[in-house]
């Protein structure tokens, strides 16, 4: 069906049974897999050194895949910024190939618009998107995982959909249903049009505000999502988008999921919900929550670059591309 | 011998034990401690809602005191840098009142010198400069930090040795022993003059990074701490502010104490180190390490705002401003 290169721009794969099963998963899908060479890598916490990180994204922007797919985020796209093959990885993106990834990878997909106005994927990493234990997987899919009991699901469904659209290139749009707290925000009949779509991880993205590799969107709708960060950082990262201008400037901001905190006693009723309900107070455009993408299985596909409608009727959010004619 | 006036902007006070014994320490030395009225309040997280926090900070500025003091760091100040009553503290500087504190109270040190271009001071904060449990504390001042076995050496003396040199005008400077590792650095002979020192904890200094409350500071001494915060996260931090540009338009970064982070298995030889050598790669400017500054007893007092000299003499660092005249 696809041919679908996957490379470790980012963080060192060290879960390796996780990652064949990914490998076996895409295959047993019908997909041609081609592994870079640096895949398993693993220099410090990185994936490789620098030069060996570069040459994997050169090799993935070269490879003439219908989809470059990380293995995994963790950290170590930042300090690439600098030198990443920029022209490269856009004539391959206009000859066809969809870089997809998240987390980390969002360092690549913003500066990778900021230089050359081209769209890539917010999705799933390898290991993490493909890579969970299934059910039904056979002896030679199980690893470790099996003994810690951990995700006997496999990959979740709707992010295999969404996967399966990029490939078909018959996505859409993608929707969900807003949480029963909307219901008083007035969002009924809210209409963004021809607006960029634009975002990823929260604290990837505010690393980049004052940078070059920032890009300078007006009117778009902006999505975030974060892991491990408590509702303070949060706060705080959503206070300097806010008092850098940043979000008055959109037509919308849409909260994907936020996971993987802490509450401590000192923060006596402070929480999510409260930065959440602070930032509505200080924003002018609509805050939308709920979005299906994060560090969570549920995960859609979202186009960074692309311009979206946005609309929202009886609590459903529907965020629409229309179609994306392949080349 | 001092007026200091005590307000807490940021975090919620929960040791009040600490707390009390510090407003006794400075007694006993002989100060006027006034206590702002909302210094114990609590709401979520703060120590009070945004104008109570705001109110207070009017009524520190308005107190005539000698010396503002934060009770302690936390988190809150960056949602009140709009609203600051910035006109009405640096009137109270010019009249005389020192403010310091450290930590979140980054955020405001760093606005007043972006609005106002006045100088504050990064030091201690009541609780834990002036609050730690020391073995000849009488019994009034005993608290739960006795039954935990915590601190029983008190206050640190070069803290209390530069808090004095501040509350009496004589200090001139500070200078510090090079780490070993920095001798094959060729920083011998470094001379950097009439150089703008400023800085702060890095998370929050970076937090600022594309508002309108970010310094815009050339040729300058840039002091950088943090705590609890992972190297990479740390690395982050340092890449946004120097692909900002920012690190390379000074003339010298000083990093002080990076503490209670905690490396894990999956960064191999990642370290604070590494990412201090990576940083000495990207940089023509010297980068200086072991300043005694942040979530460590031991710290100085450094006036952010003002003009300094670094030197480097036999492995001696000094930072030098000079005799500052007291209104």
């Amino acid at each position: 069906m696809a041919h679908i290169y996957i490379y470790s721009p980012s963080g060192a794969v060290r879960d390796r049974a996780a990652f064949r099963r990914g490998v076996k998963r895409l295959e047993s899908l019908g997909h041609e897999v081609e592994v870079d060479p640096s895949a398993l890598d693993s220099w410090q916490r990185f994936a490789g050194d620098d030069a060996t990180r570069l040459a994997a994204i050169g090799r993935a922007a070269a490879s003439g895949a219908d989809v470059a797919l990380t293995s995994r985020g963790g950290f170590g796209l930042t300090r690439l910024l600098p030198d990443l093959p920029y022209r490269q990885i856009a004539k391959s993106i206009d000859k066809g190939t969809e870089f997809v990834g998240f987390s980390d990878f969002t360092a690549f997909q913003l500066a990778l618009l900021a230089k050359t106005g081209k769209i890539s994927w917010s999705g799933p990493a390898l290991c993490e998107g493909f890579g969970p234990l299934g059910s039904s997987d056979d002896a030679s899919l199980k690893g470790k995982a099996e003994a810690s009991g951990a995700g006997q699901d496999g990959p979740d469904e709707i992010m295999l959909a969404c996967f399966d659209d990029l490939i078909h290139g018959v996505g859409e749009g993608t929707g969900w249903r807003l949480p029963a707290d909307s219901a008083k925000l007035g969002l009924e009949g809210l209409q963004a049009r021809h607006a960029p779509l634009w975002g990823g991880n929260l604290a990837v993205l505010v690393s980049l505000l004052g940078t070059p590799y920032f890009p300078q969107i007006k009117k778009g709708v902006l999505f975030l999502e974060d892991v491990g960060e408590h509702p303070y950082r949060i706060e705080r990262m959503l206070s300097q988008l806010l008092l850098s201008g940043v979000l008055a400037q959109q037509q919308a901001i849409v909260l994907g999921q936020f996971t993987d905190y802490s509450l401590s006693s000192h923060d006596k009723g402070y929480s999510l919900a409260k930065v959440v309900e602070w930032l509505r107070g200080k924003l002018k455009i609509p805050v939308l929550t709920g979005l299906p993408f994060g560090h969570v299985p549920t995960k859609v596909l979202l186009p960074v670059g692309l311009h979206v409608e946005l609309l929202v009727e009886n609590r459903e959010a529907l965020l629409l591309w229309g179609h994306i004619h392949k080349h």
